[in-house]
């Protein structure tokens, strides 16, 4: 049972996260912290949080469980915010999408690497944003992701472990590096690639016309491209040396993919294809087996 | 009405064409035609279609509509089958995703391009194969593109014009190059791109795991990597230059993207995902205007 949950960032993530706790309870207070009053005084009329502040210092004080669900943009200020005013019993743990950052970050701001932080990502969400967006049921058998440090106590690790298996989350635990290497494959290139295509086909003349005649392939193809855009500014400073070179490398495959296309090699081509489609299906069953839903 | 219907290739597309004229009551009588008895067998037995052969000159006798639901690949040899056979006021038409070839394989075919013949393009399908995957609303409020060429009789547009309109289509006409343009910009290099990352993936060392940590928005992403692989081979073939052409720049894009990210100019990236984030909403907010969905 947490005693205190300090949500900092309260949004989808932040605001699922107090959901699925209460839900469970498995909480018995939730401060939310953040910077816009709107947003706030929604979470308290929703019951997602019990009180709110703008200041993270106020927040943290006597929390037992803090939850950075802000941008990677801005952990390493809430960080800052936060040190002196953390209980004794406090652990720390996020939720963003890149984890080396986010150690760096915590690095800067506390002058050494906290014992009691549990850098942590929950494979989990969609386009919208806001904690309007927010449902407890967000983290149901999803993957979340711990990494931690060299410093962290394994309590720490423990206990968060336990909030988000109180979510309906599947915990695994691995190095940061892995981690952002995984998650520069199978997030953050695809955002790379659908926000590259939808801005391609827009700066395109007649773009109206081309996007009139997409079809639902291309709607599916390119939802991830409706993501927030700060968070992946953020996602991408804060990953960019596996991101760039992932991207470069698949960048170079491409061109040659082209250069078979334009030589016709359609041996060639039914091998990436049935390789590709190969894989996609047995993902897909995969998923199918462990969620019985596609 | 049309007589005598003629279906070369009773799979998703051409198996769904004849369940909604069908449906509409705008046919008579049925004919299909394919390779696998299996597939015709079930087909008879769906009430697809009144009768089969697997003779493509004896499946048009007497049809005053044709049909074409082969892969491009196989269009060449369907037009050489049917010719010498075709009825006086048969009209041809495909659903090909590609037109200039199919266009240059008829008049290969017939030795000149045929005034009956109306390139088409019904913008609709599934990753799903087979008769069995068909049904009578596919094309329902669905675009479909017309390219009939110079020697097109009017005549011949307006029956195939009026076959979609029955199915609950809409009917765009263009050229056969600006349909090729638009085509490989919305449909071809998405595929292109959802076929080349999960190959990329799949050929990562420890490639379980990764898509283990795969989130939803890379099953959408990727869900056009499931497509049949024949049918792709034979679209890159046919759509080669048009589609090679793209993917390289695309390619290229992609390469000054990667170098934008390691040099972490956020204020670029942002611009970047902004205007892709704000061109795919007013995409979906138009179909959803227009079909009430996303």
């Amino acid at each position: 049972m947490i005693r205190k949950l300090a949500v900092i960032g309260v949004g989808l993530i932040g605001g699922s996260l107090a959901r699925a706790l209460r839900k469970a309870g498995e909480v018995r207070e939730i401060v939310g912290c953040g910077r816009g009053k709107a947003n706030l005084e929604k979470a308290l009329e929703l019951g997602v949080i019990d009180s709110y502040t703008h200041d993270i210092g106020e927040a943290v004080e006597g929390a037992d469980m803090v939850f950075l669900a802000v941008p990677l943009g801005a952990m390493k200020d809430a960080f800052a915010a936060m040190k002196g005013h953390l209980a004794e019993d406090a652990v720390i743990t996020d939720g963003g999408s890149s984890k080396a950052s986010v150690v760096a970050d915590a690095e800067a701001a506390f002058g050494e690497l906290p014992s009691n932080l549990v850098p942590g990502h929950p494979i989990a969400g969609t386009e919208r944003n806001g904690v309007e967006a927010s449902f407890a049921e967000l983290y149901e058998d999803r993957r979340v992701i711990l990494t931690p440090t060299e410093t962290t106590v394994p309590e720490a690790t423990a206990r968060v472990r336990a909030m988000w298996e109180a979510c309906g989350a599947e915990v695994s635990e691995m190095s940061v590096e892995h981690h952002d290497e995984v998650l520069a494959a199978t997030s953050h290139l695809p955002h790379m690639l659908a926000f590259g295509l939808v801005d391609a086909l827009a700066r395109m003349k007649e773009n109206d016309e081309i996007f009139r005649y997409a079809a639902g392939g291309f709607r599916d193809f390119t939802r991830i491209a409706s993501s927030n855009p700060i968070m992946w500014r953020d996602v991408c400073v804060a990953n960019g040396p596996a991101l760039s070179r992932m991207l470069s490398a698949f960048a170079e495959e491409m061109n040659e993919l082209a250069q078979t296309i334009a030589a016709g090699d359609g041996d060639h081509l039914l091998e990436v294809f049935s390789r590709a489609k190969e894989a996609r299906d047995r993902y897909v069953d995969g998923l199918q087996t462990e969620q019985s839903s596609e």
